[in-house]
């Protein structure tokens, strides 16, 4: 769904001075009874006005993991998605995440043996697909492996400030980086080269699918692979990534973190 | 922190036009590389015109745990606070947050033996005690027992419309509501009596803090709880609450629902 600049720019000045009157309206009523639509699809029928209202709430249930398993973007919201990240209110909130993990990095007394250790999915976590996705509709088509990997093999993908930040200063403060994601073991070497282009570098590990992780869900595949790392010894203090998927499951860090990501659900 | 409803509003338009304003200067830059703050203490030393959108990052860092334990709403978040339920974008969430509880409890099939069981958490979640934070600063003050507990003694907290349509469908779905709370035994009564005044009734438990759980973690005690259901032979499809120490630990259900709240945080 296309939209223009110029367009949603004056729909927000509209959206502004329409809310200020309805705010005005039910400013004596009691905030729990505010009468509300009774269901999602009473809500997509909503006028336009109210969109940016649910897309907000549906993107609030995508990052908390109400939504569950969810396939595409809702056409009403892609627009919306667009904006989050156009806008910057995405760049501000992954800003937030990141001073949020580097605090609590802060407060771990290392142990010296070179075992402690951060773990960070790739995509959406430390590179930017957002230029695939803009191509692509925002997250509202259904995901085409075919193109998506012509995409990642261009190895052009954008670091994102926050997490190259995150990424150096957790390694200034002595933990070793276990880069682990969903990508496949052949996709190595172009992940190594886009990582560095990226601004990444001084990784200790990182782990691709292999052979035998062909066909495993997400959740399986990345607890085996900690597992694997706490095996080693590792002490997973911190673990960085945009998908539930990431961050659930066994052999959990002590602290998670989820980096905001509309644009698609892995399950 | 007081505010005016009239001057927040003013400002309101203010800021969407410089938001334009801003939005226009930025719109050849590429998102990953916008230049951003590089702390919390960067942000908060902005003008007030950013301050919404760092709160809006703070309230998202808040519900997707990335922000962990918490004491009071940051000082110059405290009017996005009050905005966010007097303008409704709070029960907006709500209702679209127990959609999605509806959706998933109407693909279960129910066993037929009535121990389909859904949990719910109290303050919060079914009650809301907005009218006592609202006169305590919008959560910017710290957790004062004493003055909470005269207001829960009173017996007058509103229901959600949100979570009072939930419960009902839930129930003539045919799942049995087990009710679980940090309210301390000697609160049973009022607690009965506030919870049928807005508008909950049928319950198959509810489970209050007695003498041994005194002093216990809130995650701790939620969690034996739910395994003492589980013990019963009740299958928890469902959970919803407003704190993460009400969904995580051990003996979880199927699902968890997060409602919203960014009065308070309860380890």
């Amino acid at each position: 769904m296309a939209f223009s600049r110029s367009g949603s720019v004056s729909f927000l000045i509209l959206a502004a001075f329409f809310a200020v009157l309805t705010n005005q309206a039910l400013s004596s009523r009691v905030t729990p009874f505010i009468e509300l639509p009774s269901s999602i699809a009473d809500l997509e029928s909503q006028s336009d006005l109210s969109v940016g209202s649910y897309c907000e709430s549906w993107r609030l249930a995508v990052e908390t993991n109400n939504a569950g398993s969810w396939k595409v973007v809702p056409t009403k919201c892609v627009s919306s998605v667009a904006i989050y990240y156009d806008k910057g209110q995405f760049a501000r909130d992954y800003n937030v995440v990141a001073n949020y993990a580097l605090a609590f990095a802060r407060t771990i007394k290392l142990g010296g043996d070179g075992k402690d250790a951060w773990v960070f999915d790739i995509d959406e976590t430390l590179l930017s697909n957002l230029a695939y996705y803009s191509a692509h509709g925002y997250g509202s088509e259904p995901y085409n492996s075919i193109a998506f990997n012509e995409w990642v093999v261009e190895g052009t993908a954008l670091g994102f400030r926050a997490s190259v930040r995150l990424f150096n200063a957790l390694k200034k403060l002595g933990f070793k980086i276990i880069l682990l994601t969903g990508r496949d073991e052949g996709q190595r070497s172009i992940t190594e080269s886009n990582l560095r282009d990226a601004g990444y570098s001084g990784w200790e590990r990182l782990l691709l699918r292999g052979h035998k992780d062909q066909g495993k869900a997400a959740v399986q595949y990345k607890s085996e692979q900690r597992e694997s790392m706490v095996k080693l010894g590792f002490k997973l203090h911190g673990n960085t990534g945009d998908q539930w998927s990431d961050l659930e499951g066994f052999a959990v860090a002590t602290r998670s973190f989820k980096v905001p990501n509309p644009l698609y659900y892995i399950p």
